[in-house]
C-alpha cells in the first residue's frame, strides 16, 4: 500500500473527516498560498483536496515550509479510481495546469479559462458526492471576463453550472457573541437596478432558501430570521420608498404563515445592535453594501461566504486576491479567514450527518 | 440680583460655557427626559438652554429628580432682554407651548407644529448668535406630515431655515478608536433615487463641505478622507455599474487637485477596516445605509449625528423617538447619546473659538 494512502489504524478517523474541494483562485493572488495553509493547518480534523496547478503549488508549499506535503493526482487518475482516502499528514491536490507563467501580483488572462475550469471540476465532483462541499479561494472576475467569459462572481456561476435556480449568499463570523449572520436578497448588481430587482416572488424564495439551509446545514430548529428594509428607515411609513409596504411586509406576513420565523421590515441602521441581534440567527439584508459592511467590520478579516440553496456546501473567504500582497512574496497574507471557511464548512457536514442519522 | 443668575466669583466660568440651544423634540417620545437629563448632567460644563413646554419639562424634571433646577424663559423676555446668563447650578428653558395633552408613546399631530416651532426659534436664535450651538432630540417626521406640514428630516429642514444650498449629514462616535466619522453624500432618499442623486457638482460640493468643516469645526488642519464607491465592490472596473468611473474618480481627482486629502472610491465594504480607518479622519459613504450601520454598530447607541456646512455648529443624537420606551414610563432611556451631542457640540465651540484666536 503506497504511503500517502492512510494506515488501518488512522482508517476510521480519515473516513470521519469531511472532504472539502479547495479551488485555489487567481495564481497570481494570495489564493494559492492561503489555500495551502490553511489546508495543511487543518490536515487532522479536515480532508482538504486542492484544485490547482499541481507544479505551482507544490513550488509554493516548499517555500512556505518543507515539511508539508502536497500529494498530487492527475484529473485522469480521480476519473478512472475515483478519490482515494489520504493519510492524515498530507493534503491532495487535483491538477488542473494553467497556461501563462505565474508573476505574483501581476495578472495574465491566459489563466482565466484554467481557474475556471478548477471550478467546474469541483462543481463536477461535488455534484456526484465526491467531495462533502468546496470551499473556494478568491479569484480576480476581471481576468475571467478579459478571458472572454462572462463571469459576475462565484456565487452566481455555481449556481449557473448546477442548475440552482436561486441561491443565497450568506456572509458570517464566529468573532462575534452571538455569531453574526448576513444574509442577502440580491447580490452583485449596481446599485441603480436593486430597487427593481426586489419582487415578491424572488425575496420569498431566498426566505425559503435561508429557512431551509439554517435548518439543514446549521442544525437550527427554528432559525430567527430578521429583515431589513430597503429603504432608509425602512421606507418611514411610505415618506422615503413603498418597497416595505408593497413587497416586504407582504412577503413577510406569507413567510410568517408557512411556519418561517422571519420578522421586519427594519431599518438597516439600528438593525444591527445587539439587543436585535442576541435574539437572532441570521439578517436578511435586502442588497450588497447595506448588509456587507457591518459584516466585515465585526469580522476583523476573518469573516466567511457561504452560498446556500445550492445542492452541495459552499464556503469561502470574505477578502479578494489582494494582489498587493501576493506581489510582496509570501508570507504577508493572513489565511484566517480560509481556516475560518474550512471550519464553517466542516460543521455543516457534520451538521447535515446528524440531521440525517 | 436674582438667584438663578451667576454670582460674580462664577461669571468668567459661566462667560466660557458653550451656550446649546437643546430642542427636545417629540413630547411623547424620549427626547424630553435625555434633554433633561444631559444637560442637567453636563451643567457645569455647558450653558444648555432647553426649548420645550415649559410646565411640561418642569413636571418631568420633578419626577426625574427633586434637585433639578429649570429656570423657565418666556420667548417674549428672551426678544425683550436677549438670554441672560445662567448660573451653574441651573438649566434654562426657553416655553414654546404644546398645543395637545402628552400622553407618553401616543403621538398627537396637534403637536406636531409646536415641535416645529421649537426648532425655528433654535434657529432663528442660533442665526442671530444668541446660541453657540444648536442640538436635538429626536422627533417623529410622521407628526408633524401628518400636522400638514411636509417634512423630510430635520438635517433637511435646518438647511432650509437657514438658506443653506448644502449641507451634508455625518454621523460620529468616540466610542472607536481612533474616533469614526461617517458622512453622507445623500440622505433621506428612497433607495431607487439614490444612484441618479449622484452627481459632479453635489458631490464635489459635499467634499467641500466636509473638508471645510473638518478643519473649521474640528480643528484638523488637513483632514483625510476616505470615499466609497455607489456599486458593489466600487463597481469592479465598470463590471457592476459606472458611476465610479464617469463621476466619482473625476470628483476626486478634482478635489485633489484643490488640495483636499482625499482618496477612493473604495468598496464600502472592505473600506471599515482598522488599517484603512486609522489612517483617516472621515469616511464619505455614498447614501444612508451604506455608511450609518457600521456607525452605528460601532457606537453602541452612542453615536452622534452633525450637521456640516450650516452656518452654525449643529449635532443631535443618533436615536429616535423611542416610543416604546416612553410609553414605560421615566427611567428606561439612555441619555449617553445626548450626552455625546452635548459634548461634541461644545468640543466644535471650542475647536471654533480657537481656530478664529
Amino acid at each position: 500500500m503506497p504511503e500517502q494512502f492512510a494506515s488501518n489504524a488512522n482508517a476510521a478517523v480519515v473516513r470521519r473527516r469531511p472532504i472539502l474541494a479547495v479551488t485555489c483562485g487567481e495564481p497570481a493572488g494570495i489564493g494559492p498560498e492561503v489555500s495551502i495553509r490553511a489546508a495543511w493547518e487543518r490536515r487532522a480534523e479536515i480532508n482538504s483536496v486542492l484544485i490547482g496547478d499541481a507544479a505551482f503549488l507544490a513550488m509554493i508549499a516548499a517555500e512556505i515550509d518543507p515539511k508539508i506535503r502536497l500529494v498530487a493526482l492527475s484529473q485522469q487518475a480521480l476519473r478512472n479510481n475515483g478519490l482515494p482516502n489520504f493519510g492524515l499528514d498530507q493534503v491532495a491536490v487535483i491538477d488542473c495546469q494553467l497556461e501563462a507563467h505565474v508573476q505574483p501580483g501581476k495578472l495574465d488572462a491566459r489563466n482565466g479559462r484554467p481557474v475556471l475550469r478548477t471550478l467546474d471540476l469541483a462543481i463536477d465532483c461535488a455534484l456526484q458526492g465526491i467531495f462533502d462541499g468546496i470551499v473556494t479561494a478568491p479569484l480576480q472576475k476581471s481576468t475571467i471576463n478579459d478571458a472572454g467569459v462572462p463571469f459576475t462572481g462565484h456565487t452566481e456561476y455555481l449556481a449557473e453550472r448546477s442548475a440552482t435556480p436561486q441561491v443565497v449568499m450568506m456572509l458570517a463570523t464566529d468573532r462575534t457573541t452571538p455569531p453574526l449572520r448576513v444574509a442577502l436578497a440580491t447580490t452583485h448588481l449596481a446599485l441603480k437596478d436593486v430597487a427593481a430587482a426586489i419582487n415578491f416572488d424572488s425575496l420569498s424564495r431566498s426566505i425559503d432558501i435561508l429557512h431551509a439551509d439554517l435548518q439543514k446545514k446549521f442544525g437550527l430548529k427554528q432559525p430567527r430570521i430578521l429583515v431589513t428594509g430597503l429603504n432608509p428607515h425602512a421606507g418611514e411609513g411610505g415618506y422615503l420608498g413603498r418597497e416595505e409596504i408593497d413587497i416586504i411586509t407582504p412577503v413577510l406576513d406569507a413567510a410568517k404563515a408557512r411556519g418561517i420565523a422571519v420578522s421586519g421590515p427594519y431599518p438597516a441602521d439600528t438593525l444591527f445592535q445587539q439587543k436585535y441581534l442576541a435574539e437572532a440567527d441570521c439578517v436578511l439584508a435586502m442588497y450588497h453594501d447595506q448588509g456587507l459592511p457591518v459584516l466585515k467590520y465585526a469580522s476583523f478579516g476573518h469573516g466567511i461566504n457561504i452560498t446556500l440553496g445550492l445542492p452541495f456546501i459552499r464556503t469561502s473567504v470574505d477578502h479578494g486576491t489582494a494582489l498587493d500582497l501576493a506581489a510582496a512574496g509570501l508570507g504577508h497574507a493572513d489565511h484566517g479567514s480560509m481556516l475560518a471557511a474550512l471550519d464553517a464548512a466542516a460543521q455543516m457536514v457534520q451538521a447535515g450527518r446528524q440531521g440525517k442519522a
